[in-house]
């Protein structure tokens, strides 16, 4: 009989929400800011960002895969990567993951590899998600009715990919009137836009349409919730301020990603909403050894079908491997003591985790199949 | 000597905030919908709301009171308990929670039993809370002063009940001014809301005038706190946005019920007012084998005589029966964590054990004795 | 070979936030209130006090070192510690603190000691940090340009001290407007504030006006945020609500503080910003026996060289104890887990606390060395 823990060990992810590994070589400098994700300033003591526990995560669990010991110092570490080059680097710590598939957000992709490269380098289906923002931006370059070539730029581009993301988040957050604007309104916001420029995107009544558009799409819906970088106003981000935009939504799969330190909110509008799904990606690999208590937190009033695995990875490919250690190691803690408290069953744990690693991803996003 | 955990699972309850269990029969969609609070829609896979720490814990703690394995399937259960008929199901799960006194909730009672038929078929005493926000549409519906027939009812209904309870969470929430309005505005708001037919208020001016009405009366006002369906608006349900009107709530005992995810919140201001109280009822159903968390939330910042127990069940009985249970559990893990850690000794751990399962109650509800 | 247990238990700490014992004796009632932080009345049943985490707390380690058993009754203690007298009940505490240095909040200091006495009773070094909100109110008392004479009095008095502190959160709290005024408004706020008798500050211009002089003196600016008495309104002291005035903040170091129940919020600060530090003072006394979880939740996002020791301790030397003996039992117990599981090297685990207890307070008060 295979215990918990080796199922878990062994089990396929569909990491649902991802960005590209670094597909060129970079120094030392690019590698330290990339493990600090809220800061955007460079870093005042650039080695001190392995103070953290995404920086001991590191070394506790990439090092091994380089061929270091755990726990070697970080200029070992950086010594060692650098000399492996970044292409070797990534295909070693992807290639153990336990990846099936990846759902890639294509929005913000400097530097970094698209889905055909993901899928070549990890040796899994890689997919995308189109960013609603980033189809604002290129309706606004287009000519004619801006809602019009918004439309038509969205169907083109989700014809082949498996959803939409929208970082509402970034650009006011989440307080305020949120419903769908209409048409009138829309080709005003969108003159007003143009004429500044078109760049971007921070009005409002824009970004509602976004949304709207999104949801219209029928595709699954993912929502920036929660931590990220400092230029979002954290307290805004808070997945609370949107019960009246999934009040109104249909039934659009809504994923709320990474969530931290909302993760409680958001299981709560998982058990409230029929449509509502929820991950703690991002979160677990900061929280390193803590990842545990967010990815318990989670499993609080979260129906167990409406929650999914990401790791929201971006640059370095340990943080693609470590979104998926991380998280067995914490599904492995928290549910073996649902399970020797005698709280839940081994077989039942069994199948909480098969929902979460593959098959909720796979019912939502039947494109996978 | 008796062990801390054979203590607690021994110790009498007194559950001060309850509903009735179901008085009729019914099919299955009415059963698992009862599993699911925060969702006000049919839901899509019925048989999901069983992949939730709550289904878990039906399964672990019910089906052998059944007389069914632990971990039994769904299908099976419901088989059970469908076989067995409401009233049997319900007289063995009452038996076994150990609760002496059921402080009942008469406000919203469709289906469900009233105080009588709760001690009847527990073998209990049960006492009722007077909702305000059914006085108010009482009053509405009387003629005459609108302020005194609401006074004359509560007085009435009150003579009998041992507090009162308000819903304000579901009408609008917490914030703005909750100050006593003076007797002309309570005059023209009720003017107003009579001429709109009188049904479900929602009127911030007659809500405030209902709230001090309750102040006044002078025994225990409970007021629903957090974590609801999602009617309500979660973070306008934070209970520090009552601090302005705690501020000036004199003596009368108020208490936080649910509080989730704001228990913390809410055990601060259990230490701030001497009249504030608290608890983590429905919470710890909702949480099943996550419940141990919040009941250790709850036992930091609130002083251990301002700390309650309650379930907040309705309809199905595995309510009542879980919100006891899992409390047990839940104590029984975390004060023998801090027992076992040296922090607090065996013998205050017992104390502290009896005043949060029926010693605090007794003494701001003097009528129970 | 120093187990990581021993280390904790020996490692020197700054306690970087602090204020004075008591200097003369006092009666139950005064030291009872001393162990409620949040309420500000009498409190109702003055024993009660005793019980909560911190009464507890008291209990089991303060009772050893007057010599009584550990869990000693609330009154044995109260009898003992009175026949002893607060100065010796004070250097018996101290002493056995493990504090090298004490950086002591002089804004209100009514009955407490100054830093030169906390300097001689502990046998460690002292230093100040100067409330801003008392330097506005010598302001207000001076003549002629009060922006001139806020500014020459904080000079003059920061000559000998090591930091400045703000109380903004009990003079409105974080919301609205923190960018800094111009001499025009500061002229305006300062007549009308002298007119009404320059007292208890709590206009906005000039509560601005003083943290932007505390930026631009450049030594460490403490902030108080989160847990407090209740009159703060402790969801306007949510450390996420200064996110303007931090990215305008430059380079002077601010130092959240408590940060209850906002902690894993003031630690995504703390890695959002190079010059933004965290501490959860205070915090740790009231939770007793749960203070693990809220150092548990400090180490997720916040950066090892941004956190912060203090006791906050405030009267009775107990809370000055209490400080260090709970921060290294609940160290040990989160550090130890970190080690046991394989996620951290025992080594980098004492580097860390080296770090919380004494390193990153040297580096950023360099006036300590």
């Amino acid at each position: 009989m295979t215990t918990l823990a080796d199922h878990i060990n062994a089990v396929e992810l569909i990491d649902h929400h991802v960005h590209g590994f670094w597909t060129g070589d970079g120094d030392q400098v690019r590698f330290h800011n990339a493990l600090n994700e809220a800061d955007t300033e460079p870093l005042a003591e650039p080695d001190a960002v392995f103070d953290s526990q995404l920086g001991f995560a590191v070394r506790t669990h990439c090092a091994p895969v380089l061929g270091l010991p755990a726990h070697s110092a970080p200029q070992d570490y950086w010594e060692r990567r650098n000399r492996m080059g970044e292409a070797e680097v990534t295909e070693k710590l992807l290639r153990r993951c336990g990846v099936t598939d990846w759902i890639v957000d294509t929005g913000f992709a400097d530097g970094v590899a698209g889905p055909d490269e993901v899928a070549r380098a990890s040796g899994g289906r890689a997919h995308e998600v189109v960013r609603l923002e980033q189809v604002a931006e290129q309706a606004a370059a287009a000519s004619g009715s801006y809602g019009q070539a918004f439309t038509e730029i969205l169907s083109a581009r989700a014809e082949h990919a498996v959803g939409t993301k929208s970082i509402l988040a970034y650009r006011g957050g989440f307080e305020g009137d949120l419903s769908e604007p209409n048409a009138h309104e829309v080709a005003e916001a969108a003159a007003r836009w143009r004429d500044e420029g078109g760049k971007r995107l921070t009005d409002r009544t824009l970004l509602r349409f976004g949304l709207h558009q999104g949801l219209r799409l029928g595709k699954p819906l993912q929502i920036h919730v929660g931590f990220g970088d400092r230029d979002l106003d954290l307290h805004r981000a808070n997945p609370l301020l949107l019960l009246d935009f999934l009040r109104s939504s249909g039934d659009t799969p809504i994923t709320l990603l990474h969530c931290y330190p909302f993760e409680r909110e958001a299981g709560y509008l998982a058990q409230a909403f029929d449509n509502v799904f929820v991950d703690v990606g991002l979160s677990v690999n900061h929280l390193g050894a803590r990842s545990p208590s967010v990815i318990a937190r989670l499993l609080e009033l979260a129906p167990f079908r409406k929650i999914l695995y990401s790791s929201d990875a971006f640059g370095p490919a340990e943080l693609h491997f470590l979104g998926a250690r991380l998280w067995r190691i914490g599904m492995t803690r928290v549910l073996t003591g649902f399970v020797e408290s005698g709280e839940w069953s081994r077989r039942d744990a069994v199948r909480v985790v098969d929902l979460i690693a593959h098959r909720n991803a796979r019912r939502i996003y039947p494109q996978l199949n």
